[in-house]
């Protein structure tokens, strides 16, 4: 099948043994966590496991490249640390849960238990954030060093950033995109969901390219 | 409670024991001040000390990339000073306050007694200047390079650099945003108290992510 | 013969030893598809043999750098792999290979076993992708950071690749630069057939400049 | 006193010490010999001595980010060749001497015998291009990458580079930033005074940060 | 004398001792083609020897960057094994020799015999295309990442890169740019000396700089 429109056919990539990071600005938080949950519900769907996904927020767009590069730091340290010393390495990873609801936090004690959490050095990071012009040239100059900021992280650190960054004329066109939209609230395309199975692919493909394979 | 517009919930972040530095513009001052004092007042609502923030200015924004990355690196080289040579090293911070008025200077001393101003690398670096569009394309040149140096030295040294640099198309949307429009001159919103927040915050997160812990 | 448009004479490349890579985007998917042919249909021209060819996809354009950067990696580490074991090399190779159809890869199969399928590093990288103006400001922000993104990859790791991004205001002008416009579907002319010469050509002189020849 | 235009209230900053590098583009020029002497002014009123300022001229603005780094580059060659060999660096210097004129030459001359003329690396680059909207887009990608490679340059070397690339839509706007406009022919204000006057600042500030110290 | 317009009064240079590549994309060649008579022009008015300029093309102006920083790089590997082996160099030098025509071959022979052809690392490299705005957004993307592309070889390498491209709007435009507009097609001025005239200037400038001079 040929689609003119759309990412086009991507087959099933198994996102079980993935880490992915979650990194989002705040400002149009409606719009954000609407992208969030459409990001979680995709990377649910690609078999991520709840525990192995870490997010994290920051103020503004502008913060995302940097928070981006840190956050990927950060699950580099943390890898390094579990591997030296397996007790330590577990009690920490409980302290740097991300946990938004008491529901996760149990399913990632238990999961511990039995040894499925992950503190391996996340696999992509997708960083999340909604801009929408407004009377200054402010949009212009935040949008611009982002997409580039971005695109540096990854290329710079060797792990997938995916751009979650919606550069809009107005706040309709941000429900629109995070599938919100509408007198009913659920019109449109809710842009997470790409971006989530985008992280699970890359993420994928990635471990391919580190031992020399290319996983279609 | 979801926002549409704004930064969203911030949790409350402890700034105590954070040093921070500022660099600024001095183009545009009335703007520029107003700006510097919503800054400060954000960072001393996030606890940090005000012995433990620096300013320091420079003409124009063009100078901002390059000012925030030697006032890091000269922090660092502080830092290193001090660790050498306890009593040395307290000096030279006293030569290197950057005492504004002798009320702070005063309690910056009495504090030093007890041994509580930091002489770390800081934790965050704002860098706070305005441009206001012209009738050459001066502004768009410097606007596009400094948002691209200030991501670039962020991304380089691993510290936070907050964007202050407003872009606007007239005075009276610096005003706005310093919250001092109108006819009595409190008019609008002072984003300086937004970029202090963020410092505090990216600062905070930032000393989470060298130890391998993701602090939300 | 001085021609005004077009790429001008060149000279013809004997591509039979190179080994190419190509990464796609698969928003767009009829383009692609269309882009794809044509670059293949130049590659065999250049006597590019068909296993030598790395085919792999990314959901969006976004990604293309990043996977430009790593697959170029990965063509490395399979080639030292290749080096230091013969035979374990070989097996990597054949599951490694990209097999969108069963001749292609008894094909490759057959000449594997004449020792003619080869695990080098690329010697370009063709980069494809279909970019759309759409309602929103994400067609500038990702055209500009991909445009930048592969200058990149291609000046830090030191092979080319070919710019095939499409950055089209209607999707009539991406049917035309395919080659499938029009009531017949063939009007236009198709980019890929450039893009898949360039890459032979650049991928030859590569080879004399990595040896001091300047390879006319 | 505060301000709404103008780059604030400076303080006075002894650039006695200070070593000074110049390197304008040579393009329009009527403008660029005003913005020259404007510069020059302003060095002079900050104290730095004339023989410690190396002026070097491009054709175009496009060289002038590679001219600034390999000036600083050169000044630095220098330092350590002088350092190496007093009296050979010394003969050096005087052939290396920028002499505009027989005055300041034979002045360079008498100092360096008691010893004043500096071999230091430069504290400061002053870059300065006149750039004029024409007819086709060399303007706008001339300007842009320009006001990027400045900015890389600085940040890269650690050395302040003063941004004096004027972006004009016509000539009157650079005769009038150049302070010779009007029928009188000294109209407008010369920018070159606060580029002088920035590298004097930047330059006795960056000697601080480089020992730790934050210079008011 | 004082010039309004034009890159103002530059010195003679001596190019005699100076190696120069030349790289050019093909498309719109008849432009082309005028472009590099023009430059070749000014490299012989400055003494630069015919056998010393090695000209290279690619198909399109996105190929520029990386070809200048591989010819250079090329340049570089040639200079070496020629140290290292005289007689080997000397073959390898006549191979990689470009020979556009039988007569310059002939001559570089002789004077190769002679000793005066190069293997030097190139002094200077000139990047000639043509871009011309067309009905997509291709010539905006593409001109940007060539512009900021170039500036990055030379800043990486300390090599200068002459900026030979031309953004168009017209292909008229680009005939009086290459000094063969008009009925007789001599109108305009060809900015291909300006070029070649720069690479002399700044090959000589970078000798000086290499070795702590700065020649005026």
């Amino acid at each position: 099948m040929t689609l003119l429109k759309g990412p086009g056919e991507a087959r099933h990539y198994d996102g079980s043994s993935l880490r992915i990071g979650i990194i989002h600005a705040r400002w149009n938080t409606k719009i954000i966590d609407a992208l969030l949950a459409g990001t979680r519900k995709a990377l649910a769907a690609g078999g991520v496991k709840d525990e192995n996904i870490v997010t994290q927020s920051v103020p503004g767009s502008y913060e995302l490249p940097y928070a981006a590069q840190r956050m990927y730091a950060s699950s580099q340290t943390q890898s390094s640390t579990s591997a030296a010393s397996g007790l330590i390495g577990n009690a920490t990873d409980l302290l740097s849960q991300s946990a938004s609801d008491l529901t996760s936090l149990g399913q990632g004690k238990k999961e511990k238990e039995s040894g499925s959490q992950s503190t391996a050095p996340f696999d992509a990071v997708i960083a999340i954030g909604v801009l929408i012009k407004g009377s200054t040239m402010h949009f212009e100059y935040i949008a611009d060093a982002v997409s580039h900021g971005l695109m540096r992280v990854q290329l710079d650190a060797g792990v997938p950033v995916i751009f979650g960054l919606l550069t809009l004329l107005t706040e309709e066109q941000g429900l629109e995109r995070a599938g919100i939209a509408g007198a009913d609230g659920n019109g449109g395309h809710n842009h997470g969901e790409d971006w989530g199975s985008a992280a699970v692919e890359l993420g994928v493909k990635r471990r391919g390219w580190m031992e020399g394979r290319f996983v279609e």
